[in-house]
């Protein structure tokens, strides 16, 4: 029912996509990359299932594919990436350098990034930096899918946060969640597969609480985790990745959308900070002593842990690639 | 059963209790302080009902009421403070001021409190950043009370955030919840008043799920809201609030605390961004749209709006404490 491909397959073939829908050569790398990361991690429902977006919003002329993200050094502690209606990820490689550099020089430092269409995993975006030695927290809105608190009309993202820790050996600790019970892209699969959602995750057109995922995708809402507490959460990253980067608010993001099934307008942020120039010392060494204690306490796995396991086995024996899913990227060839 | 005092009142009688046990003048004021702003706010769990636990912590010894914060600059963006096992508050003031200079100047700021005993609510941490125009996001940790997700022994603290935002007019939109579906003070005054907690709230010594609050705190566990991801959040406060400022880990707070039933010696971050610098236009005006929406909603408010109704009515009438409090406050004069 499916294809192997070594992730270099993988890469190439997302990227060549792209490339034949009008991505100059460097942006669909750095799309390809992103979504390559994610078959590896074990997250299909950022991986090539997000591809035929990429390529709806690029024949609608809704994403530029040859955009040039232009980076602007606004203070010692702030850089901005206008990423010029172009994907996320080749704006986040321009601004990822001058981030780094200032978050060391500073001690911290903050990378807003708008007019970006960012249809990822948010991970990627934290765990580089955390490669570099840096704790980082980023956070990215999208279209209105769930309601403030008390509310019944979408006005928020489903705005995921992700943080990354460095850790003394081996890949970052790294989190990513969704501010909204389920991912968009839960969701879609679940609709996809004919699945439920469980109880909480969303309400029909109606304003009544469902568990059909079709439901919630067509004109009903998605719920936050963890009732007002997660609302709140949602709420920050409207302020956060577009207030203060210029980028979408979910609702400006949703007014300016053309249902073409891609990646919304919006902004996001990253919070970097070098722990070498804050007051905490061996800053490592007594990082892995949590970690350790959190392994230690039966069950309990540091979050990450079951993408790391799917990295290695993805490293060494390709991923598989669903048969549907590959004859419906390969139709994408007459761009 | 109870009486009423105007605010002047309230600040004077935790002011002097505290003096009377032990702590130098300006740091009994600058609790005393804290402690009127949550009666003022409607929140009394964070009110004069943590007197006794501040008087403890000062005759245990554990708290150093004379403790004279020092304030260290590390880094362009970056300041951090030594409480010196001092109370929260006199730290915080220390900070304050250079952490917004460093905020303008460079744009974004990171404070970090060590060897600090935090009791009190965390938003008045961030409302007078938001005061002052700046965004800001506060972390505090506590003694272990939460297990990672999986795990069965607590770890984390209930590891508060707080988020402010400031306003074109009027207060600043400021929320501030625990990661723990409960804060520990609601449990507190559960386990006083002889009320159950809400299904979700913790685990007893067992590790079987309860709802009575005394099971809870004598030997159970807190859980955190929202399942995995509140957790995850937890464990992100550990890392930035105690792990990047050289403060305890929940771990090591417990550790340390001698169940005198006053605060935890942990740690405390906050970074302060200024919209002026980033690259959002009109940042006032813009989140100013964003909350007309969320208060155009029906039912919807914005986090807070509950205590700034009770603000203006216990500026104009006080507020009540109850006699029994009040009786057990004024026991505590003789130091």
């Amino acid at each position: 029912m499916g294809k192997r491909f070594d992730l270099d397959e993988v890469r190439a073939l997302a990227s060549e996509i792209l490339v034949a829908n009008g991505a100059a050569q460097e942006n669909a790398a750095a799309v390809a990359e992103v979504m390559t990361l994610a078959e590896r991690d074990g997250c299909p429902s950022h991986g090539l299932f997000r591809l035929p977006g990429y390529v709806a919003s690029l024949r609608s002329g809704r994403a530029d594919g040859g955009a040039v993200p232009v980076v602007e050094d606004r203070a010692p502690s702030i850089v901005a990436v206008d990423a010029r209606n172009g994907f996320a990820p080749p704006a986040l490689l321009a601004g990822r350098g001058p981030l780094i550099e200032k978050a060391r020089a500073q001690g911290v430092a903050f990378l807003g990034i708008r007019n970006s269409l960012h249809f990822a995993a948010l991970w990627p975006d934290v765990e580089p930096l955390a490669e570099a030695g840096l704790v980082a927290i980023a956070m990215v809105d999208s279209q209105s899918f769930l309601p403030p608190w008390g509310g019944a009309r979408a006005l928020y993202g489903t705005n995921p946060v992700a943080f990354a820790c460095p850790r003394a050996e081996g890949p970052p600790m790294v989190w990513d969640q969704a501010s909204s019970a389920l991912a968009r892209g839960e969701i879609m699969i679940a609709a996809r597969d004919g699945h439920e959602v469980p109880a909480g995750a969303g309400r029909d057109a109606d304003g009544a609480p469902t568990t059909d995922p079709k439901a919630i995708l067509e004109g009903g809402t998605q719920l936050p985790f963890g009732g007002y507490k997660g609302a709140s959460i949602a709420l920050m990253v409207e302020l956060l990745a577009a207030g203060l980067t210029g980028g979408n608010f979910g609702f400006e993001s949703t007014a300016e959308h053309n249902a073409d099934g891609g990646p919304s307008n919006a902004g996001e942020c990253i919070i970097a900070i070098d722990p070498a120039k804050t007051s905490g010392e061996d800053f490592l060494g007594r990082v892995e002593g949590l970690f350790q204690r959190i392994l230690g306490d039966g069950e309990a796995r540091l979050p990450g842990d079951r993408r790391h396991a799917n990295r290695a086995r993805a490293n060494r024996e390709g991923i598989e690639v669903p048969d549907a899913l590959y004859d419906k990227i390969t139709a994408l060839r007459q761009g």
